[in-house]
């Protein structure tokens, strides 16, 4: 059977970088699951599988098609439930909803203040032409009126992971021992800012680095594996 | 058997008004368990239980004490556990843990500065003594300048709900189809506010707002017994 992971790249495509797709890499691991990535330009996505979806990730299992980070998860657990939980039940699966949401709506919207020009300087042509048009519109700002206040969002960047601090008092993972989807959504955020814009926003001594990299390490160092920035 | 809960209140003890100790209500309730709420003034609670605790809630369940909303919590989940789920399994409780963190260190935050000249007013002369030095010390500035800034708060407010806002567009609770502790953590921040400022910070079709008027109608009602300011 073939397991086939489409997911982001720029003109170097050893060096993927999209968070939605670093979770999923993360999910296949946890669950055991051999696959094969294959990387792609933004502009390439819609020609794949005969443009079943705009946007990656989108997994192959065989016969079954599936898009969406967070769909895909939630396939790996209903389809392989005998492998390593990625939600730990009900409860779990419901409030790996709301990391994704402070995920996407706290973290990422700080993250593309930070890593929009990085971004962009990392793609192949057709697809820089793509991404300036799509970001500029998206975010009301030339992608160099952004970068001007990269500075200022990387001092502001660590205050805002003041709850995954919190949760790390009381546990190694935010799924408590051992990490859940949830801490690969959080995963995915910070590993596409390590990997296009390389910011370094943990002091030595922060939870949240060290939590980092325990994440790099899991699974044979999969995450590591692609270097920073 | 005996089933204490001793919470907070000011001057009516009428209107308990504790963030923690509504999670703690909500959770008693959601497991169908009888008890007293004991409502009392800051500067009372070292007194009660010998000195148990300097904080409420304090639950006395036959001969257990227990102290700290979250260790209270799950003292119930594993007390009773043929009642029904406060954390619907492994991962719930561990993912209950970044709510916890995004409800005090966001939303928390926050609401401390909408209503804290409000909860002062709402309190006993021997408690306005004590919460005017603690707090002041606390935030650093006197409670008539945290006032000030008080509509600039409530303007940035449901900005900050954003990760609530996306979670509902899935599901009618934190926990799902139904409520768990998730959903009390993040209820009783908001009957904080209710409860002390009164802040009307939803538009009419705000879903936070919609969640947030189903759990003041969950069991019987016990969170709307309780008038706004």
């Amino acid at each position: 059977m073939t397991r086939i992971l489409y997911s982001l790249c720029g003109a170097d495509e050893t060096r993927p970088f999209s968070p939605h797709c670093w979770k999923i890499v993360l999910a296949l691991h946890h669950k055991g699951l051999d696959f094969i990535e294959k990387p792609m330009p933004f502009t390439e996505i819609s020609k794949v599988e005969s443009g079943f979806s705009k946007t990656v990730p989108i997994l192959r299992d065989g016969n079954e098609l599936i898009r969406d980070s967070f769909d895909i998860a939630l396939y790996l657990e209903d389809t392989y439930p005998d492998r390593p939980t990625l939600f730990g039940g009900e409860g779990g699966k419901a409030l790996a909803r709301f990391v994704e949401g402070f995920s996407q709506l706290v973290i990422h919207t700080a993250i593309t203040k930070i890593a929009v020009k990085n971004i962009h300087d990392m793609l192949g042509d057709t697809d820089r032409v793509y991404f300036r048009q799509t970001r500029e519109a998206r975010l009301g700002k030339t992608l160099e009126e952004i970068e001007a206040g990269r500075s200022t969002e990387i001092d502001a960047f660590a205050a805002k992971l003041e709850p995954i601090r919190h949760t790390l008092k009381y546990q190694e993972f935010i799924g408590g021992d051992a990490p859940l989807f949830a801490d690969y959504i959080l995963f995915g955020a910070l590993q596409w800012m390590r990997i296009t814009a390389g910011a370094d926003v943990f002091k030595d001594d922060d939870p949240v680095g060290r939590w980092f990299e325990r994440c790099l390490d899991l699974h044979d160092g999969a995450g590591r594996r692609v270097t920073a920035a």
